[in-house]
């Protein structure tokens, strides 16, 4: 199949310079204050942002190189596809976190509940409205994290998905 | 800032030929069903996902020409910053849809709730597990959405986004 191109709108910064030692989600990593910097030709975009609390970024996991197809992530000891996990070893290195908008001023966005690594480069940014799909997400099954995810909070990355 | 390149992991396919006339959100398309097809060397990514009842898929909206910086969503008659809407003309095509998991046999992925255009381009499978970041959510606003998303379960597409 064929590639597909996208450029970066802008970079987001953190307390994160290393992988190691990370919040491995946004719930380990509540009150962690970060900002957006969006490119400033990008501006208009960010209309009427600011009636949002929380946002989706979807970003580039700029620092993880290659990919496995099995793999066994921060929060269990088995393998398992990385399709079923957020690893981030992944064929397309694509990140998502659900952050909190605490403010915008001209390109500069500043957010909570950052779990992104310093100078990784935004792909897109969208208003996070659950409402849109909540009501179809009945009887819920969350597979091998059904007695590991409360573990996410306190779990801190560490060098598995760099070397 | 440098481009950056992904390739395509499968493709999804739905009864969707045409942009006009879709839904535009999971929770317009209800019950709708379509396949993931997986390229076959990928297949022991898929490992263990059978175990999750909902999907996180991000995919290449191909059909979109060019951006917008302002656009007028399908469910407003105003103009909002692309960043504060889901329209497809953004910066990044990048689409993002929480589907449900039927069944997975080899390659194919059988999935419901699908509001994506036969033939896109797959580029990540993540498992949807709201628990990592749900928690951090409180005091949701959804902006201008606030009195406009109840409308998305009967709204369909037109072509604004296409020409």
């Amino acid at each position: 199949m064929n590639k597909i191109e996208f450029t970066p709108i802008g970079t987001v910064h953190s307390p994160f310079d290393e992988l190691e030692g990370m919040p491995i989600q946004p719930i380990g990593a509540q009150g962690i204050k970060g900002e957006i910097h969006l490119r400033d030709d990008l501006i208009p975009g960010l209309k009427d942002l600011d009636g949002f609390s929380h946002l989706t970024l979807v970003y580039y996991l700029h620092k993880v190189k290659g990919y496995s197809l099995e793999v066994k992530p921060f929060l269990d000891n088995d393998h398992h596809g990385v399709f079923a996990t957020r690893s981030p070893r992944r064929l397309n290195p694509i990140g998502i976190s659900v952050v909190k908008l605490d403010s915008v001023n001209e390109n500069v966005i500043e957010i909570s509940n950052v779990d992104i690594l310093n100078g990784t480069p935004l792909l897109d940014i969208k208003p996070y409205v659950p409402q849109l799909y909540q009501d179809t997400c009945k009887d819920l099954k969350i597979g091998w994290f059904e007695d590991k995810h409360e573990n996410a909070e306190k779990t801190r990355s560490d060098d598995r998905f760099i070397d």
